[in-house]
């Protein structure tokens, strides 16, 4: 039992959220933006009638316009939640609860599709063993209205195979400067080593997204075990123009280990991306 | 030649259309809302420099919030469009002109798929003789981001197999009183006949739309002859009654010709619906 002038005690729970990313400037909560993070903790503070926000902890930093359908946070919450009602009897909230009430605050911008819980030591960001990105790719003469919110159009005719290609070359431990934002406080001769544990191309033109529209949808879906700034959507701008002809699947492999962006292409636009899920031993 | 005084000389096009209904008041063009009409005929207008946005006939009246991805339009315009440059000299522009003109000014909420002359005597509502709609129903205890724009979320565990055999019984030529809004100049006793061709549901949870989130995403395709106002909203909240329990497919039959909505169910909302393909002979 805490001693009178301690701090409340205190559980983490571990979050599943799910988000349409444009309408926010990014996953991490920052002064002056609407952010899914402030959103969020804004929603459980008053909730659970929290004096302030509580700090989110996520396991992948999305950036402004990227989605996430399988985001994880970690939240540290009072060890009591305020009392709901259960027919007849009064109980401490679950996480059903907290489900269905910052859902009624917040949905469907911004969906909370779990809440439990979580193990000891457990933490959102460092027991993440690997990230799960997908990018759509829809490559069509014309864009299609339902496809804009999700999908990046691109009209040049598409060589889905050299594209593999060039995606089989990031697979494996790089350096990956060349395909990223350099973190603030390093230096520019700093490597930024990252393993890629998959990237592949699928045409998923038969879905049911694109049923109707006369085109390509090309998904690129990459796991890693961690990602730098921007990576995912650079790495796509490079393996889009390997697919237009405008660089070969060796011109990839010379650039991974490059120790600059220059010459690379811009990254591919936010709103194709999506974080699907986050791994944990 | 025409003698002075004449109308100028017209040529009737054809226009495949999409769009993303939600921030359109419908296709109609009507005073005062910001509908899909409305807008293409005032880029036509812009893009042709026309003196006044030319009226637009459609193949199926879209409510508001309702998408398209193959709505099919027919227009007036000028016999001679005005000249664009091909390489060095200028020739008059042809549907591949008009299609990215149109689409600088509108796309992606709205986009023109195809534009091309059309044959002596098209009109696109008179001539067509079939429409097929879909609509999205994502059933999954919690919404979904990506799929709110373009589904119904249903929360309540729905009976797929009971859906089905509720959409059999729509098939055939029926009078749908009890599922539309009455025309305006109608009277309560005249039936609403309309021929449904074909009506089904499909599982399509594993397509790229519902991939990464729980839950299944159910879609309804119907087409028929034509359809009256409101009738595949008011289908589609009667089948989902029936997957929830809450009406047997046999009280679909009972509904099918009774005089009046009573105790039909509020009809679908309108950003599930999409207007997928319209039929010419």
């Amino acid at each position: 039992m805490p001693a009178a002038g301690d701090p409340a005690p205190r559980a983490r729970w571990r979050l599943l959220v799910a988000y349409d990313g444009r309408g926010f400037s990014g996953f991490a909560a920052q002064p002056g933006g609407l952010t899914v993070a402030g959103s969020l903790a804004g929603a459980l503070a008053t909730v659970l009638r929290l004096g302030e926000p509580p700090p989110l902890v996520c396991a992948g930093r999305t950036d402004a316009g990227v989605h996430a359908r399988g985001q994880v946070v970690h939240v540290d919450l009072p060890a009591e939640l305020p009392k709901v009602r259960r027919g007849r009897t009064w109980c401490p909230a679950e996480g059903e609860d907290l489900v269905r009430s910052v859902n009624r605050l917040l949905a469907p911008a911004i969906v909370l599709r779990a809440a439990e819980r979580a193990a000891p030591g457990f933490d959102a960001r460092r027991s993440a063993t690997w990230r799960a990105y997908r990018y759509l790719v829809w490559n069509a003469p014309v864009p299609d209205p339902l496809l804009a919110p999700v999908a990046w159009h691109v009209p040049e005719p598409l060589e889905l195979r050299r594209m593999a290609a060039a995606a089989d070359v990031v697979v494996g431990e790089h350096d990956f400067r060349a395909f990223c934002r350099r973190p603030p406080g390093t230096r520019p001769e700093d490597p930024l080593v990252r393993r890629v544990l998959d990237a592949r191309w699928c045409d998923v033109s038969a879905s049911e997204l694109a049923d109707g529209a006369v085109g390509r949808l090309l998904r690129f879906e990459v796991t890693a075990t961690s990602f730098c700034h921007q990576m995912v959507r650079s790495i796509v701008a490079t393996l889009v123009d390997v697919g237009r002809g405008a660089a070969s699947p060796a011109a990839v492999h010379g650039r991974l280990g490059s120790p600059t962006r220059a010459g690379a292409p811009r990254p591919a636009p936010p709103h194709g991306l999506c974080l699907t899920a986050v791994g944990y031993d």
